[in-house]
């Protein structure tokens, strides 16, 4: 994918579906733990990982949510989307390795608002459900068709 | 810090609190960015955010929900802690260099299952609440003290 494009209000229709994956690497892990703070060795540290109930490093609980808020940017309503609200629940870890699809699925629109509500679903690879919420979004105003997107170069961050 | 403790569900008590604060810089919005997968140039393309109504790049709304997830898995209850659900609501843009303070308080506790009820706040610099949610949390069954954590070295992983 090298260009997003967005779905307008009016254009959305209840039942409307949309599938986006990402595949959690070793190097995800360590970004998720650098940006937001949560350098729990259970994520960083196999030694560590390996004497708790997990056995091995698994991905931060949040990833997943991560997960949905790119889904929710990139494929549906896609940019110029408000984010809103989100709930979350966390059913099953996610290690290294594991390919996680999220599914969301437009369940409701309010009009006056311009409000989106979507049911996300979050499964891995062996069809698990790890995670599942709700999502509310006003929809884009303005149509955004092919915007440019370009991957992160941390290179440069350095 | 450079160690992390947790608290067992039979000593934590309704109304304890924790906070926990970070910075959002530009290189933390491009971790997120790689970590997730969205790549939306708003978060990242300072020339497109000018054209939009934010006016100036801003942070991903789901980095308030990953500084939440940290302060509980450093803070309150901290390591060992199994993360249930989280609820979230966005209310104001995060930009550059705000920083950011979490506040969590327990509101309930539940002894059959060990869960604890979190409330969650986020502050920015000004005062403003740019994000709130509760927390759903099974304490932790053993005792970790003082826990070693190593800030993450990115070089390693390239």
């Amino acid at each position: 994918m090298t260009t997003i494009s967005n779905t307008l209000f009016e254009d959305i229709t209840i039942g409307d579906s949309r599938e986006f994956s990402k595949t959690l690497s070793a190097e995800d892990v360590k970004l998720f733990a650098k940006t937001s703070g949560d350098l729990n060795p259970l994520h960083l540290d196999s030694d560590y990982a390996r004497t708790t109930d997990f056995g091995e490093c698994i991905g931060h609980g949040m990833w997943s949510g991560a997960l949905i808020s790119a889904a929710i940017a990139m494929t549906l309503p896609g940019p110029g989307s408000v984010y809103r609200s989100q709930s979350l629940k966390f059913n099953k870890p996610v290690k290294i390795g594991d390919t996680l699809t999220v599914t969301l699925t437009v369940s409701d629109k309010r009009d006056r608002v311009k409000l989106v509500t979507l049911d996300c679903v979050v499964n891995n690879q062996h069809g698990d459900k790890v995670a599942q919420g709700v999502a509310e979004v006003i929809a884009p105003s303005q149509k955004i068709d092919n915007l440019a997107i370009k991957p992160v170069d941390l290179a440069e961050t350095r």
